[in-house]
C-alpha cells in the first residue's frame, strides 16, 4: 500500500520516525562509550510513492545495533553513516538524514584546587546522504555566563550576572574531521569564565573574579565562538546562537550569527 | 458502560481530564479580564464503578463559561467552584478539584524613570470540594535572582548572580481571602531585588545595587516568602520552593520549607 | 558602550530580546480580542557596532501597546508591523523580525448534538521588515489524527489509531490576506476527522466512524494540508510537518513538505 | 557564612541541587551499566543554620562515582545510599534523600516474527535517609495505549485508540527488593497490548487485534496496575498516575489511584 499513487502527488522532504531511544555503543580513542540517544531518521519520499515503510527505517537502526558488538564503530557519525547505507539497501532514498541527541561527558579539573570535576553537555549529530554524497551537522550546546559591561560601567564594579547558553552548529563534509569536545572548547572560551559542576571555596572565587574581569554581551560571546569555530574549523559553514537568561529581567536575550570558514 | 462493576475492584482518588484549553472571562475589582487557562477538572470514583463520564466534565466546563456573560463571577475560584457545582448535578462524587493555569499581567513603574511596565507571572488556581466543604489552593511562580553573600565577601564586592523562579502555594478555606496579587508581592519583597521587563539605563543601575547591597542565598529567600506569607495570610498551610540557576555551575539549586499561619 | 566597535567584528544576524510576556489587545472583526503572547524581537547587528540597546526594544513594544486603547490594530501582523516601525525610530536595523506565540479559541458545533464547544489552537504570528520590505510568516498547529490505512486492511476493518499534531507554515509577503482561522481549517479537513473538546456520545460515534472511513497516513495527511494550503492561498511559501504519536510504538512518526503556490 | 543564623529562625525541609547530570556506573547482575542520570540531592536545614554548604554535596556525588572503579555498587539505589553516607561524614541533616531520573533499556522481542527489540522507558530511583532509616522511592514511567470500550460497543467493533502513558510509583523500605524491570512488567500488563519499537507486518497485525480484543478504559488500566504491584510487591505504599493522550480531543484523560500492600 505505501507503495501505491497517492491521491495529491506532491513529493515530501522528510518522513520517517522520530523520538526514538536505544542504546548504542561506540569505540572512542580506544575506549567503549554507552549512550542512550534520540534518534531521528528521515528520508525524501517521491511525488507518486504514498508512503514509507516505516519498520524498515526502525529495523536499519536495530540492526546496526546489535552488529555493534563487533563492528566498532569509531564515532556516532561513524555509526550513523553506517545506518544511512543499510537503510538504502532496505528502502530507495535519495537524501535521508538521522540525527542522534544525547550527552557527552567530559573530565575536568577544577581551576584552583585542582579537584576532579565531570561535565556534561548536550550533543546532536547528524549525518546525511544526499544523492551520494555524505555531510554531518554537529551541535554542542554549552553552558556558562553573561555579565554586562554597560552595567559594570555604570554601577563602579558591580553588575548584573546570569546563566547563558550557546549553541554552536557546524555543517561541513562527512570526511572533515570536527571533533565535538573541541566546539565545546570554542564555546566555553567565549564566555567571560567557564563554568564547573564542582567548586570548592578558593575556585569559586577564582571563576568569580575571572568573570568580572571579563564582563560581556551576548553579543560579545556569540562573535567570539564565531571567531574561535572558522580559525579551528576549514570549510564549515557554522551557526552560533547565545541566549542569556537575565537576572534583572522576566525574559531572555539573544544573539544569532552565520559565518563560512 | 461506566456505571457497572468493574474487574478490580479498587478506588481511585482523581479521575478526569486535564491540558483543556479553553477561553473564560471574570470580572475583577469592576473590570474584565480575559484567559485562556489550562484546566485539569477531577474526582473521586468509588470502586464499583467501572468509569467516569468524562463528556459530562467537559459540558460542566463548557456551560459554566458560557453563562459568564451574565453570571460575571469575580475571581478564578469562584468560577471554579461554580463547576464543580454544576459538575455535581451531572455526576456524583465526594471529592473533586479543579485547576487552572494562566498567567497574571500586573502594571507596574519602572524604580527610577517611573516609566509603566507589564509584569507577567505565572498562576496556579485551584478549588477542591470535599464532602461538601470547600478548600482552594492558590500558587504563584515569580522569577526574581539570588545573589550569593558568601562570594561577595571571599571576592570583595564582587559575587555570582543568577535568575530564581520562587513558587508560593497557599492551602486554605475557600472563603479565606488571599489574593494573588499579595502572594506575588509576599515573593518580590524576598528577593534580592524586583526585577522588571523594562529597565532604562537609571533604572538598571538601581536593581543593581540593590542586588548587590542585599545578597542572598536561597536558603534567605525561601525563609523570607514563607515569613512574609505567614504574617499576611492567616490559617493557610504555606509550601515555598525557591530555585536558582546558578551562572557558575550547570545545575540548580534548590530550598523548600513549608508553614502554618 | 554599545556603539563601539568590537573586538571581533563579525556581523551578526538577530540580536534581541525572547521569552517576553504581555498583554496586547487587538480589534478582529469589530470584537476586542486580549492575548498574552510570548513575544521575540530581533534585529541585526553590523559588524562594526558592539551590541544593541536592548531596552530599546523593550520600550518599543511597551508603548505600542498603552496607544493600542486608541490605535486599534486589527490583527497582531498589524501590530507587530507598528512596533518594527517604532523600533526603527529609536534603532536602526536593516533587517527585523518579531514573532508572537499565543493560542487562538474558535466557537465550533459538535458535529451530531450541535451543541456549542471551544476549540484552541497554538498560533506564531511574525513579521519581518527586510531593507523596507515587509514579510510575515503564519504558523498554525492543530490537533488531529492518524488512522494507518495499512493496519486497517491487514487487521479486517481495525487499526491503530493515535493523536497527531501539524504544523502549517505560511511565508507571504505582509499585504497578502491570510487568515489563521483558514489555516486551521486547512489542516483540519486533512485529518481522518476533525477533533472536538466537548462530544456527547452521539457525536463521539459519528467521529470515530468518520476517522475509519478515512484512514490516512501521516504522509497522506501532510500532502493534503500543502494542497489544501495550495489552493486557498496565493503567493506564499508553504510549509507542513505532521507528527504522529504512534499508539503502537514509543516513538513518533513524522512527514514534512514544502511548496510554493 | 553558611553556619551563622539566619534572619528568619525557621527549619527547611529540602535544601540543595537539582538537575545535576554526570556519569554513573552500576553492576547489575553481572553486567557493567552506565548511565547519565540528572540529579538531585537535598537535606533538611534546621531553624538556627543559614545554609548549606552545597560544594559539599557535588563533592560527595563526584567522589562517590570515582570510587565505584574499585565499588561496584549493584544498583543505582545502593549507589545513593553510598552517597548519602558520605554526605553525612562532611555535612549533618537529619533527613535526606537523593534522586536519580535516567532511562532503562530492555531487550524484548517482538510478539509474532521474534526479532530482537530494545525497549527504553524512563525510571527516577530515590533514596531517602530519615533519622537514621532508609527508605527507596521507585518510579517507571512506561508507555502503552488506552482503546475505549464504550465507543467500541456503540460503533459496532470501531473505537478511537491513542498512546497512553503510565507512572508506577513504590515507596519502601530500603532492603525491599522491588526490581525495576517487575514493576514496568506491572504496568505493561494492564495496557489493551504491550506496545514495541520494532514491529514487522504480522507484528503489528498481532498488536492491533490484541487492543481491540481487551479494550480499556484509563481507569481500568490504573487499577490492574494497582492490582498487579499490590500482588507482586509486599509491605509498599504504590500509587499509579495513567495519561490518555485522546486521539478525539486536545485534551488528555487522567486516572490516579493509591493502595498499600
Amino acid at each position: 500500500m505505501q507503495d501505491s499513487k497517492p491521491e495529491v502527488m506532491e513529493a515530501l522532504s522528510r518522513v520517517g520516525i522520530t523520538g526514538l531511544r536505544t542504546l548504542v555503543k561506540i569505540n572512542w580513542n580506544g575506549n567503549e562509550y554507552k549512550f542512550i540517544p534520540e534518534i531521528e531518521l528521515t528520508m525524501d519520499l517521491p511525488k507518486e510513492k504514498r508512503g514509507i515503510h516505516m519498520s524498515r527505517l526502525v529495523e536499519s537502526i536495530t540492526e546496526s545495533i546489535e552488529e555493534e558488538t563487533e563492528v566498532k564503530h569509531d564515532s556516532l557519525e561513524e555509526l550513523e553513516k553506517h545506518i544511512l547505507g543499510r537503510v538504502k539497501e532496505k528502502h530507495p532514498y535519495n537524501r535521508a538524514e538521522i540525527l542522534m541527541k544525547t550527552a557527552l561527558v567530559i573530565n575536568r579539573e577544577t581551576p584552583v584546587t585542582k579537584k576532579k570535576t565531570m561535565e556534561t553537555h548536550d550533543v546532536f549529530v547528524s549525518v546525511i546522504s544526499d544523492n551520494g554524497d555524505f555531510a554531518k551537522k554537529l551541535v554542542v550546546r554549552v553552558l556558562g555566563n553573561s555579565v554586562c559591561p554597560h552595567a559594570l560601567k555604570k554601577s563602579d564594579g558591580i553588575s548584573h550576572v546570569q546563566r547563558a547558553e550557546c549553541f554552536l552548529e557546524i555543517l561541513t563534509g562527512y570526511e572533515n574531521r570536527v571533533v565535538l569536545e573541541d566546539m565545546i572548547e570554542c564555546v566555553e572560551k567565549a564566555f567571560p569564565s567557564e563554568v564547573y559542576t564542582l567548586l570548592k571555596v578558593e575556585d569559586e572565587k577564582h571563576v568569580v573574579e575571572k568573570m568580572f574581569q571579563r564582563p560581556r554581551f551576548v553579543e560579545d560571546i556569540t562573535r567570539d565562538v564565531l571567531n574561535n569555530a572558522k580559525k579551528r574549523f576549514k570549510g564549515c559553514e557554522i551557526g552560533v546562537k547565545t541566549v542569556s537568561e537575565e537576572s534583572i529581567h522576566r525574559h531572555d536575550v539573544i544573539a544569532e550569527g552565520f559565518c563560512r570558514s
